[in-house]
């Protein structure tokens, strides 16, 4: 970590430092400073570009945190997705205090920090819409807000210069499925008391007026429950706790039992139903083991896997490689969730696999399966006429959308005095609010840390690569030819290493050895498979990675070039 | 190429083989054989994934038209998308006999003969809608479809067992611009007459209802001509002629003067022109040198770059890379084009950069500024209504596109008799049809070649490499890790080889000069550029490429992995 940071504030000038999700999609995380106090506000994970090979995961640069060390007191998050949730076993080893969120955002923390063998103990503590927590120089309150998630909050944060509003993720849904409305009431009332800056979510500054309700995909299901004479298959985020509420609920109608599949499904769908935010009739849910005993127009199967992702539960099940869930020209597969952007091939794979086993494909463009969980311009403008903020900072988003939120918000504000003042920051910038106003000042070190992590392994078998340090484990470039058609080896695999060392003498009898271990693994793999570059690339990079581990005790970085021919 | 391919056909039977498009989106082309007579219908490219290093351009294997040769008497061509003809200039040296297309589509093929130091001498041959060409036991008749662009025609092609229907790509502009009809009328005759086969693209079968007409942007454009108090800058497909037309006319309206910006952009409107496709008043177009010598609000530019592709016009103008055309805070750039699946992070990327320079963004999900050139359900229905197949082959598509197409197939011809008959071919599956029906028999050789092409260069300086032979000049692989936020080198880069065979003694100098040439490289370049992961890998693996052909002689696989840290 760089040491060069800064590590002390200006006196009587608050600092506001995003992290992460500034200029960028994902990877949320704020630090907030008055002299020596600092709260962080989410610590959210990224997912890497598909061509950023041998990548698994991506967290803010901690430098700054690092640098701010004896000072963090506390960290607050504001809703459980992965982009705001993600880094947090990262993050808190850094320091001693508390965790600050909902019942449902710390019941999905928990696991994390088991699976990297931290304790919990007592630093997780829950809070409720309206609760008020004091530390050092600031008072934080959590308000209600709605999403595509239960148990979302923003923060209202007064500081010793003025109250600071950050909106976490969120859209208006006036007909939320748990009855728990956005607090519009609240954010009226600061509003009226004054606020000094607006901290607010720019993701669908583009699309023009209101998110609808995540209600309004029954219909469209409604009718798949009516017209599925096979099994209905839903791929879906694994945190869209509400559209699992709405599956189940229509399961029940229709007289069809429940599969939660996939691993992190079946976790959260276990988590929301015991904190109360997923209601399942004990008689309607069944194991996906169960699945084979029942009659296909019997079964609802909630899947992860709707990204394409290679290892997840449906891009599985459409090659035939998932045991209890097979596809046949009966069932209907449901794309419930939005491409992120990246994955759009991945997923038109996955799709093409549906379609071969026979069964029927329905994405958002053919019926209205998905509803986005952030609001559209007329909701974001809503929030922004309530606040009445006298600085706006938008944040997550890339440059475009927080420009364009910019935009909006002075043309919201125009004729309101005094003028609202737009601070259009990004990752690294050093925001500072003193008696005199706001201003984007200097630098603190900000960036990217790429994690690569083993799935297949022990606890806590992952490794932070800070790739300046690449070099202590090295490189090694497998480049694999493939016939398309049949997914056969072409020639023999090509293996090379850059700074990866072992003895002279082993070296080659190991890397013919992992030759034909690709080889192997090539042929022991199902024609489709062989012919989905993104499932084996991912299928050869596990086995090398093993393969290299075991034999040389290293971990070098193992990046898999598959060309079709 | 495969010498094993089957070079005769069986007696008495038609032979259909896809040679791409089935299965994938782009690369069209097709195979037509009776007795020893082959027509080719379409020679099209594919552009590859991002993740496909070191391809520049992706063409059908030849390997079944090579087999074929002597027999091969003609190519056809439907249109001038680079789907279609770009790989026309590998076909052509194939075989001996003409090649025929409208107008349009001829005058897109010529530059390539050119760039190919191919004669193009009285091999073209130019029809016109419902002209009838005769070749051995095929006759051929074309006619007029409506498209993205000008002069687009479908097949109906008479054979010894039956007419064939091979609609190309479509959709039905009922107001097109030039006022050329599809016709509708010849398609219904041909249904009367009795149609054997129809192959029909399959691309927006996801689509509800009707794609609107070409000229539905124009409301759009309108209020953007009147909105914009500086340069209009419109990114769009260089063949969108009619895009170009309504931009032209607009501008004519509004006072603006046009310059075409990009080098297919440039050449397309001079051969649209040319040909009477494109009408530009003689003192409404200027040159992109002329745009600082007029007032912002007087220039309209309309630019290649639409998908974000580095070297494009939109993607260099967006860093201030690009002489004549720089952004300011009263433009408007628009995104007239869809995001082809797996651009969407270098559309991104060019969006922001725009967004810095203080333009407004414009894309189709904020105003209506583009709509597609493909048929959607109701025009796919349409089709087959008119044409009434005995058999149905779903071309141009994702297997998930063609089976979804045959199944809206089966649910329009319902009820028909003789019931119609599905062949879901892929490419390679030889489709044959004789006095007792059609079904889809054995399999011929099919796949993609890729194309590593150094675009500085002398004319045909191209490598079609088959990568079975890939060894032959090696593969060198840059790995380079910059700072995400300042762009600078973060030690030093690490050149790895293999199968790069040079003198013992220049090796260890070369790789040392080619990582000098690499910080050098880094180190000339803007932040924008370096922060910009696309822009830089094309530029590293240019400079590259060039350095070893010059200290080698040898023209390695050059890739590029630049690690963002």
């Amino acid at each position: 970590m760089d040491q060069s940071a800064p590590s002390a504030v200006s006196p009587g000038t608050l600092e506001v430092v995003p992290l992460g999700g500034l200029g960028e999609f994902g990877m949320n995380m704020m630090a907030m400073s008055w002299d020596d106090t600092t709260i962080l506000i989410d610590a959210g994970v990224m997912f890497p570009d598909p061509d950023q090979l041998g990548v698994d995961l991506i967290i803010p640069d901690l430098s700054y945190v690092d640098a701010r060390r004896p000072h963090v007191k506390a960290l607050v998050l504001t809703h459980g997705h992965e982009d705001h949730i993600g880094a947090v076993p990262h993050v808190m080893p850094l320091f001693d205090g508390p965790v600050y969120g909902t019942a449902m955002t710390l019941a999905l923390v928990e696991p994390k920090l088991e699976e990297h063998a931290l304790a919990s103990d007592d630093r997780l503590k829950v809070v409720k819409p309206r609760d008020v927590v004091t530390i050092g120089p600031f008072t934080l309150e959590f308000i209600r807000v709605t999403h595509s998630m239960p148990d979302c909050v923003a923060l209202a944060i007064t500081t010793p210069v003025g109250l600071i509003v950050h909106t976490g993720d969120f859209k208006i849904d006036q007909t939320p499925l748990d009855g728990e409305h956005f607090d519009l009431h609240r954010f009226a009332e600061l509003g009226r008391l004054g606020v000094l800056a607006l901290f607010a979510d720019s993701t669908n500054i583009d699309r023009k007026g209101f998110t609808g309700p995540e209600i309004e995909v029954i219909d469209a299901f409604e009718e798949l429950f009516t017209s599925t004479s096979g099994k209905l298959v839903v791929a879906t985020f694994s945190s869209s706790i509400y559209r699992m509420q709405i599956l189940v609920d229509l399961a029940v109608q229709f007289d069809r039992r429940v599969a939660f599949v996939g691993r992190s499904m079946v976790k959260n769908a276990e988590i929301a139903q015991r904190l109360g935010f997923l209601h399942v009739p004990s008689c309607v849910q069944i194991r996906e083991s169960d699945v084979p005993g029942f009659a296909s127009q019997d079964v609802l199967c909630i899947t992860t896997g709707s990204q394409g992702e290679p290892q997840a539960a449906l891009p599985r099940i459409s090659i035939d490689d998932r045991r209890f869930v097979r596809l046949g020209p009966d069932d209907t597969v449901v794309f419930s969730a939005r491409a992120i952007p990246g994955n759009e091939k991945a997923i038109a794979r996955t799709m093409s696999h549906v379609a071969r086993r026979g069964a029927d494909v329905v994405t958002d463009s053919i019926k209205h399966v998905h509803v986005s969980g952030h609001g559209s311009a007329e909701e974001l403008k809503l929030v922004l006429s309530l606040v009445r903020p006298r600085y706006f900072v938008p944040i997550h988003g890339e440059y475009r959308q927080l420009s364009q939120h910019a935009r909006v918000a002075e043309r919201v504000m125009a004729g309101v005095e005094p003028k609202l003042q737009v601070l259009l920051a990004e990752n690294g910038d050093i925001i500072q609010f003193d008696r005199r106003g706001g201003r984007i000042a200097e630098k603190a070190p900000a960036g990217r840390v790429l994690i690569d992590l083993t799935r297949i392994g022990e606890v806590g078998d992952e490794v932070l690569r800070d790739r300046r340090h690449l070099a202590a484990d090295g490189v090694i470039i497998a480049v694999v030819a493939i016939n398309r058609q049949t997914g056969a080896l072409v020639g023999d695999p090509e293996l090379v290493s850059r700074g990866f060392v072992v003895a002279e003498s082993d070296a080659g009898a190991m890397f013919r050895d992992a030759a034909a271990l690709v080889a192997e693994c090539i042929a022991g793999s199902s024609v489709e498979e062989r012919t989905d570059q993104g499932l084996m690339t991912e299928k050869l990079r596990g086995e090398l990675r093993r393969f290299f581990k075991k034999r040389s005790g290293r971990r070098p970085l193992v990046l898999p070039i598959l060309m079709e021919i």
